[in-house]
């Protein structure tokens, strides 16, 4: 039976290809069950749908904006998910795997768009560091700022997380202001073109912000310029035919690879047998091997153990792998589903073959396994397989079987063990199973160098963790060398991949109005309306008020100091206040000096200012001494409004000044401004 | 004349080809001067030295250790720049040519020297971002931490800066704790080569961390692993060839390219003739033209002026580089030397041929220039040359002439000007020179993701602006696309870039035994001595003290008010309190709550502890009611020694809670602590 054709979503409309396509299988059935071909798409029209419809309709928006149609579209999957599940299954998930995919998926649009609202400005620029003064007089100063590139993000999917793939790729280039490029792997496209049908069905997204090719993307490459973006996951191998592409190389085109590893799991000599992290270390590196069948980038391969352990861990590890059932996802009491595909199949039992010529098989048989449910010459089953490996050999390090594999590795000392993880050449993930803060010390800095994410587990977070394998939203995803030089995700980092980062040296004035934030030295204005008096839409950057002076005489020091009980000599004790190096004389309290300026610039009466909900980098910058007169100078610097509250935060930068002109005190007052309408 | 051999410094030794070598010629009399050659020179046992001895060396001192001998280094070439400057003038630099490259590439190692001191701690680990917390229970922490590359920064030079290249390659890397291996550029190898030995004899370095190869790098490439870096500056045809090299592919080795490229300066309609603006741009662009004899990958090569404009800026351009005296750099009122070679001179006429079909030149003669005090044949002399062209044909934005070469071009709108800065595929700086803060938002926001550094010129800051040419070590250097789509410098982001990014999940306890500092749920401990009474040596991150309660009472809260005059209705006014949506009752103000914890946690008898200097992040998480209880505990979060003070930086967790637990206000208080032998 000839299934239908996946459907490319470009430039606006659904494609068909006019051809036969390739075949794709059900993983478990082999039956097939879909088609692939992406002849006569037109990829190049489709990037510049992006860069002229996509890409300027997403630069409207705010960052607040973005994030709130990226929680808009997890939410709608959430409603959709059971759809999502069935076209999984046929991938040989199992329900377990589908959710890790499937709720990973939609897990990282919200967490993403929540992230956003946090730590964003609701704005179009961000504005990134300090401002850094490049001269005396305040005239010339520099700042970071990043704004969106003007391409396109392509984003070349691996077949093993059909939904948590794509999302995690577009969540990030999303929020930038980056329109995107589906490209899904074949043996899964299924369910990745379901994910996008749901999407784009939602009309949620503005037209041209996502964009999927069912198959092949033709000559893509050829149209990329210096303003475009490839994330690649997948195999080493193909990472490096596409990083060494002329158009990629000629453009210095942005390229993350994030590629499959020998990702390691290290057992503290702490914890042998009996402890609770001997159980955790087994628990999770049989989770490892059997999770989505060991088709995991982050899975673990190398399983570091103290040799004194090494018996006791296969003893557990192939006690508990016994109880794996292998079959039909859905059929009962079934842990591990199929490999993604046969050709995955022969893969990895060529894998095994060269890794236990280094070794041995301790657990499983690479021809063999009981499949429940299913029929075990049509389906891409494979028993879950473990070795004990010799660490010596080049093999355990280097050859990596990307289905439910590992190998055991005994070592003797720290050193040695630190020595073992570099010849990884860069690894996605490590767990370090120890309670032993000074072994995990040790471990973690002598091989982070080669990993992008590591794991600590002990009984203390055991609870908590969320595993070895789970790359998360606000953590880097990705790996030095081997496992591809990339990162992807790490929160905000990862949606600033998708910008410019351009250094701006300016005045004040023009600092101020390209980043929207007043800035030192720029125009203040005060005028006869108190700045609490205005609401979050009346307030302006640079809308000031100066305030005093107030005297801060002895009396005020030692009464404060009674009664707030902050006696400190430095404030009370002439002798001693003479000795200290930094004052030579009783000063007041930094503590006092803020409350009388709060004192000088607050309005009273009721009005739009509904709270100081904090204050940020303040410090005392000359000591304040009795007869000091102090002026505080308020200015708002910043305004946040957000999107759904009847209020916004206001910034203030605060300048205590005394007599002379000199600042005692500088610091950002955080106020919370009520909205005009209040909505 | 055959002249000596410049020699390499690698393995710990001095080494000289056994061949004849390429000759370097003088750029101003054609004499030769020095030969270059690498032959037999083992680059696989360089970086391998650099891997076993420089790294390791480096790695045992901590970032303010470093920034100490970078600064040391800084201070001895500054005592030994005569013998710089003498080698530069070969180059064809003229003396203010000179000390832009030798004063500005010492400027690097002292600017990178103090603000490492400032922004990195003195450990040897950096901790980047906030904790993540990941579950609930506050078991289960995310961190981002970055330790140095196991490998080598191999760092090509281009021929115009031969010593500021080499040397803000140099400096962050060296702060990250990453062995260096120096190639110069041949033309100006001999300056290079002078500046290496003043270092190598300084003995200030760690054996290894500096190696130079004073000639081809031969088949060092092909050792690169994942953890080497790759920084070139130069040609974008060169960038394109070695970033596709197979081993920088193979093992993503991290490569970054800092091309020349088609730069803009562009006039605001508001800067016309007459104003300061205009003047400061003329001044610029000549000056731009004429620095390096236009040499600098940042020069500016497309004047954008208002089509009304153009006229006047020929005029008052050529007007002033008719007064520009070119010749030999000492001989008298000398203004522009020689290119770097004859070579260059050709590849400039190539150029200028391809510019002038695409448009006129209206200043200077490629193939004539009245020359001081040399020989106009023997020498690599040009004159400026000003083109005006077409902004609609491509060769104004893809053809770069390297050497005293802008063409101005008209644009008709602000829409215009931004379409037109875009054509140039990328670049290093712009200039915008107007002093309408809205023409100039528009315009940075417009083009600034083609853009690594905008540079914002007018009468405001025209006084302090270091110009449109000066990368700087605080901000970014480096372009998308064209420019070569690398980053150096920008701070302590070009030393991160050394270093591999790791997110750990951990523990608390873990997590401040990987990363030296407390972290929330970390052991704290309460002892009998006041951490108050500890000295720097004697404090450990989670020493801990709890102190209180102390009720808050409404006579408090109304003495308070009354003695800072901080009136506001959320603790004075019973009604407008209750109708405030964040308290609904009157509350204590964040300001009396933060000087009650101080009253409660200090110890007020003199001490080690000699100031509180500031405080960063103070949240007011609950209000305060009347009666109710706070309860301060403070403990010890991160201990800073500073080098050379008898004090160092000690950051404390505060954490004010209230009867029931819930904290109602979170900061970190910063305070001085004496060392105990006071040095």
């Amino acid at each position: 039976m000839t299934t239908a054709l996946l459907r490319s979503y470009v430039s606006g409309d659904w494609y068909t290809a006019p051809d036969e396509g390739r075949p794709v299988y059900d993983a478990v059935t082999g039956e097939e069950i879909a088609r692939v071909s992406t002849t006569g798409l037109d990829v190049a029209a489709a990037l510049d749908h992006a860069r002229r419809v996509g890409g300027p309709a997403l630069r409207e928006l705010t960052f607040h904006q973005r994030a709130a149609l990226l929680k808009a579209v997890g939410q709608y999957l959430r409603e959709h998910r059971e759809e999502l599940y069935a076209a999984s299954k046929r991938t040989g998930a199992t329900l377990a795997d589908s959710r890790f995919d499937v709720d990973g998926g939609i897990g990282v649009l919200l967490g993403y768009a929540s992230k956003a609202k946090r730590e964003l400005p609701d704005d179009t620029v961000y504005v990134e560091g300090t401002v850094e003064p490049l001269g005396k007089g305040g005239t010339f100063l520099g700042q970071h700022v990043l704004t969106p590139l003007r391409g396109v993000a392509v984003q070349i999917n691996a077949f093993n997380f059909p939904v948590w793939g794509p999302l995690e790729k577009f969540a990030p280039a999303f929020l930038a202001g980056v329109p995107t490029l589906v490209k899904p792997a074949t043996p899964t496209a299924a369910l990745t073109a379901v994910l996008i049908e749901r999407i784009v069905a939602s009309g949620l997204l503005p037209e041209g912000s996502l964009q999927f090719a069912a198959g092949s993307l033709g000559d893509a490459f050829e149209h990329l310029t210096g303003q475009d973006l490839v994330a690649f996951t997948g195999s080493a191998a193909t990472a490096q035919t596409l990083r060494g592409h002329p158009a990629i190389v000629r453009n210095s085109v942005r390229f993350t690879a994030e590629a499959d590893s020998l990702n390691l799991a290290a057992l503290g000599p702490d914890a042998g047998p009996g402890t609770e992290e001997f159980d955790l270390f087994v628990k999770t590196l049989t989770t490892e091997m059997t999770v989505k069948a060991g088709q995991k980038c982050t899975a673990i391969r190398r399983a570091f153990v103290p040799r004194e352990h090494v018996d006791a861990v296969v003893d557990a590890a192939s006690a508990r792998l016994a109880t794996v059932v292998v079959g039909a996802p859905d059929a009962e009491g079934v842990r591990m589903g199929a490999l993604a595909s046969l050709d995955q199949r022969e893969e990895v039992r060529r894998s095994v073959k060269a890794l236990a010529d280094a070794g041995r098989i301790v657990f499983g048989d690479p021809d063999r396994v009981e499949v429940a449910g299913a029929d075990a010459d049509r389906g891409a089953f494979v028993s879950p397989l473990l070795l004990v490996g010799d660490p010596e050999r080049a093999e355990p390090h280097e050859v990596e079987a990307f289905g439910p594999v590992a190998t055991v590795l005994p070592y003797d000392s720290t050193a040695q063990l630190i020595d073992y993880a570099a010849r990884g050449q860069g690894s996605l993930a490590g767990s370090i199973v120890s309670a032993d803060p000074e072994f995990v010390r040790e471990v973690v800095l002598g091989i982070a160098a080669f990993h992008g994410r590591l794991h600590v587990l002990n009984a203390r977070d055991g609870g908590e963790s969320t595993g070895h394998g789970s790359p998360l939203p606000q953590l880097v995803h990705g790996g030095p060398g081997r496992a591809g030089g990339g990162e992807e995700m790490g929160g905000i980092r990862g949606v600033l991949h998708h910008m410019q980062r351009t250094a701006i040296q300016a005045d004040p004035d023009s600092l101020a109005a390209i980043t929207g934030r007043w800035v030192a030295g720029a125009e203040r204005r005060e005028s006869d309306v108190h700045p609490f008096r205005k609401h979050l839409e009346e307030l302006r950057p640079g809308d000031a008020l100066v305030a005093g002076p107030r005297r801060v005489t002895r009396s005020d020091v030692e009464h404060f100091a009674e009664f707030t009980g902050d006696t400190f000599y430095a404030h009370m004790d002439e002798a001693a206040a003479a000795a200290n190096p930094l004052f030579g004389q009783r000063v007041a309290h930094g503590y006092l000096v803020v409350s009388l300026a709060a004192g000088l610039f607050v309005d009273p009466d009721p009005g739009p200012v509904l709270a100081n909900f904090g204050v940020d980098g303040l410090r005392f910058l000359t000591p304040v001494r009795f007869d000091d007169e102090l002026t505080v100078t308020l200015t708002c610097k910043q305004i946040t409004p957000r999107e759904s509250a009847g209020y916004g935060e206001v910034r203030w930068d605060a300048d205590v000044t005394r007599q002379d002109g000199e600042s005692v005190a500088r610091y950002d007052v955080l106020t919370l401004v009520a909205k005009k309408d209040g909505q």
